[in-house]
């Protein structure tokens, strides 16, 4: 992958797409999203692309297959859970040598203070078994609130946990995410996926109880007060 | 509960519940340490009373099932994971009117990096399912590192994340840890142990992996830029 090689965010007309792609464009990566509705996905690239200050990458769209087979290596996966193995078994033909990105988290319906895992362990884990061993699958972003993503002009404040069963994609994965200004941290095997993807809905839960002076949490990994 | 009521802590020979019996003494919280052994948790709570400044509170030692009767409400669970429920099953006749703080996380055998969870889906559900529903259980202060809590002298820079199914005890055990001089946050429901617990297994990796510039990693929760 080169500094400008393409990044693909499958779903980018949501919330969570909308501002990677937007965060990630003003940070150089050109972005071409992808939706089930290739003319929804261009109008949206377009109206994004209205946003961006001089000097960013482009956003363009299109339908999410021809989304995967433009991305240089990167596929982000960003789609509602009931939409995730759908999406998956689609573009799986065109995945070979991309890594894929999951930030899907698979909320409870109806009870975004609750996650419903699928048998598999987590949504990363399903989607490797999927995707099989040989496409690379990495689980990221799970915990950024997409109010968070979409206020563009201020920094990020709370960290990254990315996992996978991989090394290399893993690394690959953080280096695009470290573009954002965050911090990545390596939680280890796709099946810390299981703890990372839980903590979206306890960050919701927080949110939603006001027993916090904020309203839209992440985490980061504190050091030690000596250091 | 009065401020002054005193706390057990089970398993507080070990290095998280030394740390914890020292910081809760120091708080002017009455500890009194259970162990298997009678003997070595009564010498060790007077080791430990040697390094309390004037104006802490007392910390003695007996047997667990002694330090759950002598606890006025609130019952620390501090043991290993392999002592979990033996431990439980032992003190289960002497809980009634009493609250179970759970920190116990199961950690893999022979793999800190990893948990291995019961079939109940974490240690503290394990903890209600086999107390029954008559006893409140808490699970709390599982991402806090035994070495951090040790270093009674520096304050604890990482957050508390509280879960259980019954919300007054949750505010109890909340109201406790706060005396620690540490923001408690509000987990949701016992389940969400299944989280909890295991980010602990990926803060060890994260610790052991010299990746990250320190070496007792916890997590805050972090508001967003604008607050």
């Amino acid at each position: 992958m080169t500094q400008t090689s393409t990044l693909a965010i499958l779903g980018g007309t949501g919330p969570q797409g909308t501002g990677l792609a937007l965060r990630f464009a003003k940070a150089g990566v050109p972005v071409v999203i992808g939706g089930r509705d290739a003319d929804k996905a261009r109008e949206h690239a377009k109206e994004l692309s209205q946003q961006l200050p001089d000097g960013s990458a482009e956003i363009t769209g299109t339908d999410n297959a021809t989304a995967t087979e433009q991305a240089g290596e990167l596929v982000i996966l960003s789609v509602p859970y009931a939409a995730h193995n759908a999406t998956l078994s689609e573009i799986k033909p065109l995945l070979s040598d991309k890594v894929l990105i999951d930030i899907v988290v698979p909320l409870a319906p109806k009870n975004p203070k609750a996650v419903e895992m699928p048998p598999e362990g987590s949504a990363t884990e399903a989607a490797q078994a999927l995707l099989g061993e040989d496409i690379a699958v990495v689980g990221a972003l799970h915990n950024v609130s997409a109010v968070t993503l979409n206020k563009v002009d201020q920094a990020i404040n709370c960290d990254v946990l990315v996992c996978g069963n991989q090394l290399e994609p893993k690394r690959k994965v953080m280096a695009l995410i470290s573009k954002l200004g965050v911090n990545c941290y390596n939680a280890g095997l796709a099946e810390s996926a299981r703890c990372v993807e839980a903590i979206t809905p306890i960050l919701i839960r927080l949110n939603i109880s006001k027993e916090v002076p904020f309203s839209h949490a992440g985490i980061t990994i504190c050091p030690p007060a000596e250091h």
